[in-house]
């Protein structure tokens, strides 16, 4: 039982826990794929941001099929990272996310991990809970770090891309909306980007939403965004924003399902790492110099080997 | 002998050919798999801008492996049509394109159409012949309407996509660039494209050459150009126009070639049918009220029944 599981773990902790003071918090969306084995800079990135050596981490695993043996996976990487402790939440019905150590652990953590599957049923379990409007307070407040990858990703924000397909022109019927968790409620994601050939499904999902912000994220690939408004870069491939914000054309509300869709006046920016855009304002601002491919060093000095985990 | 083929039909034809006035001359060029057998809507407005019952067509299949089956199967498609001639010009080495009758039949012709194949081969017999170069001159005076499709689109710009792949970041060995016929050499052409996901090429493509604009044009779809300096969209799919006009940073230069690419405010517009773009000013036009799903009509009332021709 995931709760008994908690519940031990629980046992040994102080209730109250604070992030480590030079930390700063983020928002990390994952296209998927992220490494898992070499580097891992975007994992190692989010083990810093969650408060490095002093990281209470939560894995939920729920979007996956495989919850326990991907809640594993990444709780032996951030505990070989040397996280103080790390608890998979693997919640498999809506009632779990009200148990009290569930709600316990929201409180104490610093940092929650969405790992991939199905983002439908991700939001399934989870949107709407007690829990998620706990744990999305608290990020908002700067409290806890968040990182999804793949369809923990998607879920980020408040329209939420279920599914669809590539190899057609932009046409409604080649996306499926759904409403997301809303964590950064003015994007709409879209991840394995370029991979898998998602352009023309994230034009539709703009087309039918021009107020919201497109971002397209490429597999190992990471779009951070800071709480200052700010979006940066990290990883192999690129981050590619649609912005409608001068779109003043489209005629996706009298298109048929499947007739192409017409939008004019996109900008669009494809970034890599170390780019930095102001998601709020809308504007490239200049790429970070201290940005380095090999990912976020940790504020903290000290990094646990291993074997202390 | 396709030389005797030609000699033989000319025979019978006088040597000065016109354009009938009501006929307004295009570049056509046509994202490949456009309808052969049904409505044919593209291929009957490339009728119509050749010169509808008047129009003397010549068929260059030489992009392709087996240039006699297509070049038939175009000639019997514009003779159903009503065209008054349709010759194919089945050039197969650079030496052809010298021969006197191929050059009189460019002369006399009103209509060029250049079918799909491999934009290579199809470079590798024309490009810089005096053939090529007397067929420009008429394009650009409007004596002549042209259309490719496929790898006969590819070839229009000066800048021309060779090959190249899909599913990864926009990054410079994802597209191979060779130099095109330069018909339309202000524009980068890519075909097949939603169908085969090739928005990541044609932005590899553009991140260097930024002086160009994208064209980016799905199967059974048609960009057709007019000497007004108008684009205009017919077809089943968009055309996507990548305009790199207010692109203020790209790393294209220094990036090596498997990393990904940065590029910052790109305009990209998706059309569809009736739309209509100032390829020259770069801007949107107001829709045509004439443009009808169903391809041009002919300026000239009369058509040839299939019969006749």
């Amino acid at each position: 039982m995931p709760q008994t599981d908690i519940m031990l773990q629980l046992e040994s902790q102080p209730l109250e826990q604070r992030m480590p003071q030079a930390t700063k918090t983020a928002i990390m969306v994952i296209g998927g794929a992220e490494d898992k084995v070499h580097g891992r800079e975007i994992l190692h990135t989010f083990f810093c941001r969650a408060g490095s050596t002093e990281a209470r981490i939560a894995v939920i695993p729920s979007a996956s099929r495989e919850p326990a043996v991907l809640g594993d996976r990444y709780r032996t990487i951030f505990q070989q990272m040397g996280a103080k402790e790390v608890v998979v939440l693997d919640i498999r019905d809506r009632d779990q996310s009200e148990h009290p150590d569930m709600k316990q652990y929201i409180e104490q953590c610093t940092g929650v991990f969405l790992t991939g599957g199905d983002q439908l049923r991700l939001c399934g379990l989870l949107a709407d809970t007690s829990l998620m409007e706990r744990l999305r307070k608290r990020v908002h407040l700067g409290e806890i770090s968040l990182a999804g990858t793949s369809a923990g990703a998607a879920v980020m924000g408040y329209h939420m891309i279920a599914g669809g397909g590539s190899g057609e022109s932009p046409n409604r019927s080649l996306v499926d909306m759904a409403t997301g968790l809303g964590m950064l409620p003015e994007i709409i994601v879209d991840q394995h980007f370029h991979n898998r050939n998602r352009m023309a499904r994230l034009i539709s999902a703009i087309a039918a939403y021009p107020d919201r912000l497109g971002i397209g994220i490429d597999e190992d690939t990471c779009a951070m965004f800071d709480r200052d408004g700010v979006l940066q870069v990290m990883g192999k491939g690129t981050v590619a924003i649609v912005d409608p914000g001068e779109v003043d054309y489209t005629n996706h509300a009298a298109a048929g399902a499947n007739e192409p869709l017409s939008i004019y006046n996109l900008r669009v920016h494809y970034l890599s790492h170390g780019d930095r855009y102001h998601f709020q304002k809308r504007i490239i601002l200049p790429a970070d110099p201290q940005s380095v491919k090999q990912g976020e060093q940790c504020p903290l000095p000290q990094l646990s080997s291993p074997n202390q985990s």
